[in-house]
């Protein structure tokens, strides 16, 4: 099979061109502030989109508008890595983050939404500057959402697929039409949640500024501040919980937010996925909270406000932090650890293994329990009241067994590069995640700028390959993609 | 569907019998030594024979022989624990534990063949005790034989039929009758084995009964050691290099060795679980031993010696030790770490998941790929070129899962119950994977007596769990099992 390679650069060039149409956005900023990153930003802007629109004019000739399935996992991984490779122009160019390994883990963790940064003094990057790093997860937040509804179902990733059978307008025989729609419509309530979040944050004593960068890292579960204590900066109770809420919401399924704002909330009360996910959030917070006040002499609303926040910001991958959770007791530790394996809600910006895939492995584990009784038996997991097909829960096994594997093979490739086991698992977990912080070196008043560089590009490709739900990426490295059939 | 309950307390009546008639074994040694555990040691195995045979004689009568699945099940899970409730008697009578959870925690730790230990002083038991300690291993590495070629490949668990197609004497047709032969065969191959290491250790140096202890408890993978300093005790570079080889032989298929035994070297060489095994345990070594010569400063043999051991030791869930490898730099124990969810080979004595297992899931990984692209393609996992039925490769991986799912929620659990991460996370690993020591407070130079009496109660739970496959004793929790057909 050949590659419709005009059509992947077509697509690769537009993205380009909307990468520096961003960039351009940053420079309002910079001008109100008065920052020594004007120039840097324009010229990145205007390169971008000058090489963009060039790749774009001279790959749309003659182009066959018919997209294969291989050429759709070329298009996702090339266009988040092309994003990442122009988005480190601005840090480059302005001298912000000079090395390149460093810009280009800085920007990657922002496409990705992960929020890892390899900045020691955030707050000393010119404000247009600190405005693309923050608008890079926002971007990468509505990447994700086209991800999900469009391109990944069809590609048949994970068990995307069960999914997408609920998105609002989307029926299964008629599936492609309608999905540019159906992104529309998610799209408006992701900006829609966004411009809500900052209003609220800006009324709460939050500076404008960081209200926006805030409300764009929230709903993209990204979790890069403008401040270097992140949202520990902000002491008002009010706008930690004005953050947990929205952490919360952008971790939820946009569709069911789209029913949510239709007045539909049954059928939001009865998906297994929001029960689960809301269940989940109630019963950690509760744990860790009761930790936290046990040992750390915490007031009671403080300690259940930071073990929620916590529990919040790291199930949705988010990573925001109001307190070191490493000095909280071991079991409140470990379980933030194994939270790290969660992921939030598929058809939500947050990365990770998703509470779908998890519902459908415990459902699974318990059925195999009663298929060894019943070896003839048919026995199919059930979700959501409908039987899910033998194929996607084997997919769905398959996804995390891999998850599991890239997990304890990338620990170890990390401790081999010469970091300390809390460490080496924990960056592996928030990378692979799209979390941001982890333990050990790389815990929540620390950062990822001292580990090896070869550590670096790991983590980089580990974001990735987490963000791009593993398959999307994996395959490439398969000689079946690239075989002729 | 009502159980056969005369035949399970048949069986049990008759298991407790046996485990009476060898604690009378341990006498000579009493004798022998002139230790004060004699009396203790014969009260525990004429109790246990008279109750054994009670029970055995009164559910004699009127018992209807046929056994059906779920009545297997029962026996399997309430066999071993009959056992290790009876085999505390030794320690309990004779004071030498006298806590009943230390008790039962040596004890199961034993029959499952797991080796982790609770003792501070192990050299100061009497010699009957001691051999009683080593002979719960032998008796567990026993039981295990018949488990992996007769019970669980009739209830179907967790793939295990893969391994029964190859077993001498057996043909998928004709399973039933050649099962008791069969066994008897491999049961030969292990006490030759053993006798053999016996032999070779003696000749080496040890006295004649620490190389029966040490034989005991090698070929059962168990790790049980006569020494406080387990293998380290003996700086016999033969010593330590017999033991390598035999640990290795215990992790092997008996099946293998019983082809090899005949001559028939290229059916075991051909087999994709030997030299998985074989690949995994040099690799493995290798990587540990250039770990430890260029940071320990220790001499190249030794270097080398130190490394195989080890990962010899933990790939086949033995769990002797002869360095303390916390000590090593971070690669090797993190290596060491995720080596204890390996698990040497099914048919042979060693716990954990098991390598036909992880073979079976990397090619199905990547064979998922493939099926991404293909999705109507049929693409069943090759296992020895053969194709692996989709049930069993589902099979497979609802057991991994599961077992990951275990080790993460008793993770959890053992941080509750108020141990450190470490502790926590290598205390489940060791135990769910039947190895013996861990890392942190049950590193390889401590032991498990300081854990709360909680934690020793999970553990004892993990360790039964790991060792009859989780499945077998899972089942026993569900509702499925108990429901009236």
């Amino acid at each position: 099979m050949k590659f419709n390679y005009k059509v992947i650069l077509n697509v690769l060039g537009l993205l380009i061109l909307l990468n520096g149409a961003f960039m351009m956005t940053c420079i309002p900023f910079s001008l109100y502030f008065g920052g020594e990153d004007f120039q840097a930003l324009l010229v990145s802007g205007l390169s971008a989109m000058v090489i963009g629109y060039l790749i774009f004019a001279l790959s749309r000739k003659n182009r066959s508008k018919e997209l294969k399935k291989k050429d759709g996992y070329l298009i996702v991984t090339l266009g988040w890595v092309t994003m990442s490779l122009f988005g480190t122009l601005p840090y480059l160019l302005s001298g912000s983050i000079p090395d390149f390994t460093d810009a280009f883990f800085e920007t990657i963790s922002g496409f990705t939404t992960t929020g890892a940064t390899i900045l020691t003094d955030i707050e000393s990057l010119d404000k247009g500057i600190l405005f693309w790093r923050s608008l890079t997860q926002w971007i990468g937040g509505m990447g994700i959402i086209v991800l999900a509804v469009a391109i990944l179902p069809l590609l048949g990733i994970g068990g995307m697929q069960l999914f997408v059978a609920e998105a609002p307008g989307i029926s299964p025989d008629k599936l492609k039409p309608r999905i540019t729609e159906t992104a529309k419509r998610l799209w408006l309530i992701y900006v829609t949640l966004t411009l809500t979040e900052m209003v609220l944050l800006w009324a709460g004593g939050m500076t404008f500024y960081d209200a926006l960068n805030h409300a764009l890292t929230t709903m993209a579960t990204g979790g890069f501040s403008t401040k270097n204590a992140s949202v520990a900066y902000y002491t008002s109770p009010y706008i930690q919980y004005v953050i947990i809420v929205f952490m919360f919401l952008a971790g939820t399924n946009f569709t069911m937010t789209y029913f949510a704002l239709h007045g539909r909330l049954g059928v939001v009360l009865k998906n297994e996925e929001f029960r689960s996910y809301a269940l989940l959030t109630v019963l950690a917070a509760t744990l860790t909270s009761i930790g936290i006040y046990k040992t750390m002499g915490t007031p009671l609303e403080v300690s259940f406000r930071d073990g929620l926040f916590q529990v919040v910001s790291i199930v949705t991958t988010t990573g925001y932090v109001t307190a070191d959770y490493t000095q909280w007791p071991y079991e409140v530790i470990l379980l933030l650890f194994v939270l790290m394996f969660v992921g939030a809600s598929a058809g939500s910006t947050a990365g990770g293994v998703k509470i779908v895939r998890h519902l459908i492995l415990v459902k699974n584990s318990v059925l195999e329990l009663n298929r060894q009784l019943h070896p003839s038996a048919i026995l199919p997991v059930r979700f959501n009241g409908k039987a899910v097909q033998k194929d996607i829960t084997f997919n769905i096994l398959a996804f995390i067994m891999i998850y599991v594997s890239i997990f304890a093979l990338g620990s170890m490739l990390m401790a081999w590069i010469g970091v300390d086991f809390m460490t080496a698992i924990s960056s592996v977990a928030t990378s692979l995640g799209n979390i941001g912080p982890g333990l050990g070196d790389v815990g929540p008043v620390d950062h990822f700028g001292n580990l090896p560089t070869l550590g670096k590009w790991v983590l980089c490709m580990l974001m990735l390959l987490g963000r791009l739900e593993l398959f999307t990426v994996l395959i490439l490295f398969t000689p079946y993609f690239w075989r002729k059939v």
